[in-house]
Formats: structure tokens, sequence, C-alpha cells
């Protein structure tokens, strides 16, 4: 087989990244190790920046999420007891996040890519690159039993932090930088409608919160617990116990409850791979870098990795132009190092840490006080939260 | 011997304490432990914010200040061999600050309680306070060779980290928060004119370094170097190539040198004792708080103590109010602690750490090149630097 551009993963940067080059022209395969129901079973971050929105419509994949998205102007900050409204319009000159859930992206990019007769190879196994450091790089995988090469111009890697694709770079063509934070997100998925309209970000002695939400009718609350939890040892009742403990009286006499859809234990991390092209091989996503999800950085980083990389092979192919190719690495990563800042500091500022020095925690808490009552620090936290300028 | 207020320590703190009272016709005593002129040699910080200024002023103590003082409009921050500058009139709607040296303030305010009759007792020793949990507080002191006994309303400990008022308080009931930071300040003072007219703050892989003066023809620079430096190990031709390796070319260029007036290594610590006031006893300045030297917030913390204990005392005498002398602990701590988190922030955000893990200098990195493109980020910055509302 034969293809212009391999993209190696089909989750939202892959599917994205297809769909642009398809509108462009551009020849595309995608493989995946996973089938497509895995896929759209992962339960992800769901709060979309403008300019991600703006390269969604471009994709001509945005319909559904402007008919049931919801546009946030704000969300609130809760310590102490209180909560404090950040009004995102106001402090970014009227710039505003979409709430809609990466699994609904995913599958609204399925959707589009199977209606242009785009081909995607799931349950693709055994993948192995070759040949990205000379001219003629491609890839074979196990498919239904076969194993297929696949030749092609360019690797696209968006197989996500475990794949393949960062795996088949040599040790010493690049650096890694990597934070673990010592404590988890649990979260559950739940049938209720939200406790308030906007997402409220809590920082508590008893730990982070935050109410988040997928729909009027779905909720996404997450906690902060220590990475010894085990998921079985929080039954629904202990978990709604324990997220309304860490709420002030308001919100926590309006929360609904109800069933727990999913249960799930996340760790936090932040990861850099530099640099992020090796020869025709580009990686994007989470395949180059992990946030921790305060602020819902992830896939918002992933499009804009996907909005560079789609320019580079576009001026590559329509205009003979190496120039967004030689430039793909630096560019994302400025943009990258700048909301990794960003989501370390709103980790830091929003978690208690284990064994953390009071100090630390009373600066915290000083730095709260300190945004809360002063525009220059608001805006400037509202400016990354609605994402920095591409 | 009976006063009004019996403030212990005859720094800036004090002396400022002590012409604000007179001039509000409440009588007051300092004891100092030091000769004046020992008090008149230490060489400290002299940026000063704007309501530094007006309470000199309203001191009556700001004549030279304001003939000799320099005012400056922004200041720049230096890193991987660039300039950029934070004009700070333009991001706070017109503030600015002014650079005067401590010593200087110091000289104008004991010269103002000489020229006014108030009485200093230098060089008082074995000072012990005692009664202030009770109706009739004061303290004994050997001054000449006699033990002699001072009776007051109240007694302000303005005697610094090391005096004797925070000592004094019981353990149990004052809570202490302290963090030391692996490195120092090697400063060198020296009659060469400033490289720049504006202070730099520099960000070096060699460590962090300030240019900072005293006047058109005294420069003071600073040089971040590990605690385990001995100012005898650094002759001034060392200090002047090490500062130079850590400039912009154009600035190396432009810096003048000459010998060394004063130099010294001074730790760097954030430290907190809370509260401030125990009974009769209040502490303001460096006996109840400590924040590390990069942006200078030392002087200026300890002059808006003094401008909360002044009306505390004020309204008490004048009005028969005790609701400053109350409010006293809870006004100061809460401008303190959002200081100690600026200068926390502005310490980690330019220094090298020892073992830094490298993810943490890129995301300090990342936060130097976000900040400068940010006017948001800078305008937060400027409203730190010339000082919060008080």
């Amino acid at each position: 087989m034969r293809t212009q551009v391999l993209i190696i993963g089909a989750g939202p940067s892959g599917l994205l990244l297809g769909q642009l080059l398809h509108k462009a022209g551009v020849a595309n395969l995608i493989v995946e190790r996973q089938t497509g129901d895995y896929v759209l079973g992962r339960i992800r971050a769901g709060v979309l920046e403008q300019t991600t929105v703006d390269l969604l419509d471009e994709a001509g994949v945005g319909t559904r999420m402007h008919a049931e998205g919801l546009v946030h102007h704000g969300f609130e900050l809760m310590f102490d007891g209180q909560r404090h409204h950040i009004d995102l319009s106001r402090l970014t000159g009227g710039k505003s996040v979409m709430v809609y859930g990466q699994t609904e992206v995913t599958r609204d990019l399925m959707e589009a890519r199977a209606a242009v007769g785009e081909q995607t190879l799931y349950s693709a196994s055994d993948v192995e690159l070759f040949g990205f450091d000379g001219d003629q790089p491609g890839a074979r995988c196990t498919v239904d039993g076969e194993r297929i090469t696949i030749l092609c111009d360019y690797i696209a890697g968006c197989d996500g932090y475990h794949g393949v694709s960062r795996a088949s770079v040599p040790a010493s063509a690049i650096k890694t930088h990597e934070k673990v934070y010592p404590f988890g997100w649990l979260g559950v998925l739940s049938d209720t409608p939200p406790v308030s309209h906007e997402l409220i970000y809590g920082r508590h002695e008893r730990g982070f919160t935050l109410c988040s939400m997928r729909s009027p009718t779905r909720s996404r609350y997450y906690l902060q617990v220590p990475l010894s939890e085990q998921v079985g040892d929080w039954s629904d009742e202990r978990f709604w116990n324990e997220l309304r403990a860490r709420m002030d009286p308001e919100a926590a006499a309006a929360l609904v409850t109800g069933p727990s859809l999913e249960k799930s234990i996340a760790p936090l991390r932040s990861f850099v791979a530099e640099p992020m092209r090796f020869g025709r091989l580009f990686l994007a996503g989470d395949a180059a870098h992990i946030v921790p999800p305060t602020g819902a950085k992830g896939l918002n980083l992933a499009a804009s990795d996907v909005r560079y990389l789609s320019q580079a092979f576009i001026e590559h192919y329509r205009e003979k132009s190496e120039a967004g190719i030689e430039h793909y690495s630096a560019r994302c990563l400025s943009r990258i190092w700048k909301a990794e800042r960003f989501s370390w500091w709103f980790t830091s500022l929003m978690h208690n840490l284990p064994n953390e020095p009071e100090i630390d925690a009373k600066l915290h808490r000083a730095e709260l006080d300190y945004l809360v009552g002063s525009d220059a620090a608001k805006a400037a936290m509202a400016e990354n939260y609605v994402g920095l300028p591409v």
C-alpha cells in the first residue's frame, strides 16, 4: 500500500489531521491499534478553546458541536467555602470556551471520515515504523492476520503517550522532560444535572475538586485522591459524600447525585518530548506531550499541533515549500511549553500536596486571595484558559 | 521611666513609627541594642513603593528623598541574552517606584527624630520585655551600665528577625512559617555609574543577576551564588567577570567597573510569624516576616505594618477606639502573605535551583516567554512590583 501521509492513531489528533488533509486533497491513511468502539469508549476532557472550535469548523465537523455543545463565558474558583466568578469573556475581550466531550469530537470526526470514504485500518497490531530518517518511510503492521507494508512520504505519530511513534525514535535523538504529581483524579460520570451552569474548580484542605459536565443532563465530577486509592474502595455514596464535603454550603445543597456511569482514577503528569520532528516522522498531541488535566489543555494542544502539521503538509504538496515542515517542532513547542506552564501552575495552585510544608499551602492560598482581587491576574489566567494565540 | 508606646528597635520601622506617633502627639521612646552608627552602616534594599513614599511624606521626612531619589517608571527582565522592558507606569495606570537606599531613609528618620527631640536609647543591652499579656507592660534594659525599667501602654517590636520582641512571645502563642532558599546573593556596592538607568533582573544558566543602583554614580550589583561561597574568594575582578558573563552583550559592553565599597553574601528566606499581636505587644517589619529580596518588598512591607500600627495607636489615643488594635494582625497579614507570594514567585522565576529537574527550569523559561508577551501577565507583575493597595 502507498499513501502520502501515514497517520498512526485514530484518536482525535489523527482523525482531525486526516480530515484536514482530505479537504486539501492530500492522500492519507490511518492505522489504529484498537477498534473504533474502544477509541470511542475512552472518557476524556471536554473543554475546547475557540481556536480548537475554529479548527473543527475548518475540518467541516462542527455542526453537532455547535448544536449540542455548551458555550461557557466563565468558570468559578471555590475556596474557603466561597465561590468567585472568573468572567472569561469580560477578561479576554469576548472570548469563550466550548464544553463538548472529546468522545463526541472523536465520533464526529469518525463519521466525517467514513462519509468521505477515507480509510482507517483498525485493530492493526505490531505496528513497526521504518525509514523515516531517509527518503522512503513506511510502516508494517498486522491486520486480519496478514502482515502488510505501507509506504508513504511522511508519518504523523498521533498515537498517544504509550504509542509506537515516539518509541521508534532512537533515544539519542530525543529528550524527554517529565513531572509526575503525587496524587490522582478520581472521576465520576453521571446522568445528573450539573451542580452549576459553569465549571467549578475548588481548592479545599481535603483536596481539589472539579465540577464539570458533558451536557445539561450529564455531569462529570473529579476528586483529588492519593495515588494509593483503589476505585473499588469508592462506592458512589462515598464519592458524593466526599464531593459534598469539599464544596461551599450552597453548592453542596444543590448537588444532585445519581448512579455513576463510569468511575476511574487517572494519574497527573507533565511530559514533553523534544524535538517533535525526526526526519519524516512528526509527533503530535499526547505522543509528544502530556499536561495535567487542570485547565483542560490536552486536547487543545493536540489540536494546535495538528493545525501546524496539516499546514506544513499542505504547504509542501501545494506550494512545494518546506518552511512549515522545518518550523513544525519549534512552532509547536513554543505554545506547548506555555500550556505546560499554565497547567502546572493551575494544578499547583489548586491541589494539596501530601507532606507539603504549610508555608507552601499558605503561599498558594495567598495567590488565590490575590487572584480573585486582581483584574490583571484574572486576565492572565483567563487568556491562558481560553487559549493563547496560535 | 514611662511612655505611651515603647518601640524596640531604631531601624526604619521603629523610627518611622516613632515619627508618625510624634506627629500625632503620642509619647514614644525607642530602645536600640546597637549604636546609631551601626544601624546606619547596614546596607539594605533601595526600592520604595509609592505608598511607602507617601508614608514618609506623611511623617515629614520626604524632602531629601524627593531631591535625591530616582523615580523609576519601569525595569528590565534579562534572559537568553536579551532585555525586555516592563513599563510599570503604563501597566499600572501611572504608578512608579522610588530608588532611594534604606540607609538614607534611616538617616532622614534619625535626623527628624533628633530635630523634634524624641528620645532614643542606643546601646541598650539585655532588653527584657514583660507584662504585655496584662495591663502593665514594659521593658528592662541596661544603658551605660545602669539597669533601667520602662513602663508603657504598648510595646512595638520593630527589632528585626533576630530581635528580642518575637523571642519574648511564648512558643505556644505564635506560629512560624519558613522557607530557606538554597542559594545566596553576593552583593557589591561601587562608585560607578549604573549599567542602565533602570534596574535589570536577569535569569541566566550561571545564576540570577540584579543590576541595581543607589544614585547616578553609585551602583549595587548582585549575583546568585551557592550558599557555600565565601566573600573572601570573590575578588572584585572575579565578581565583575562573573557579572559580565551573565549579561546580554550590550549590557556587558556598557558595564563600568570599579573597586567595591562593600561586598557581602546574604541568604534568602521567606518567613512569617502569626499572629502579629500578643496582648499589648505588636510585631512589625522583619520581627514578624522576611521576604527574599527579589522585588524589594522587605522595607515596603515594614512600612505598611507601621502605617497600620500607627493608625491603631492614634485611633486608640484620639478616638478611644480599639478597632485598629483588634484588626492590626489580620490587616497586616493579608498584605504580607500576598507580598510573600510575589517575592517567592519572582525569586523562583529568576533563579536557578541547584539540582532542579530540567523540566522546572523549562517551565520557568516558558513563564518568562509568556510574561514578556502578555500585557495581562506583565500588568499582574507590575501591580505587585509597585505595591498592592494598602
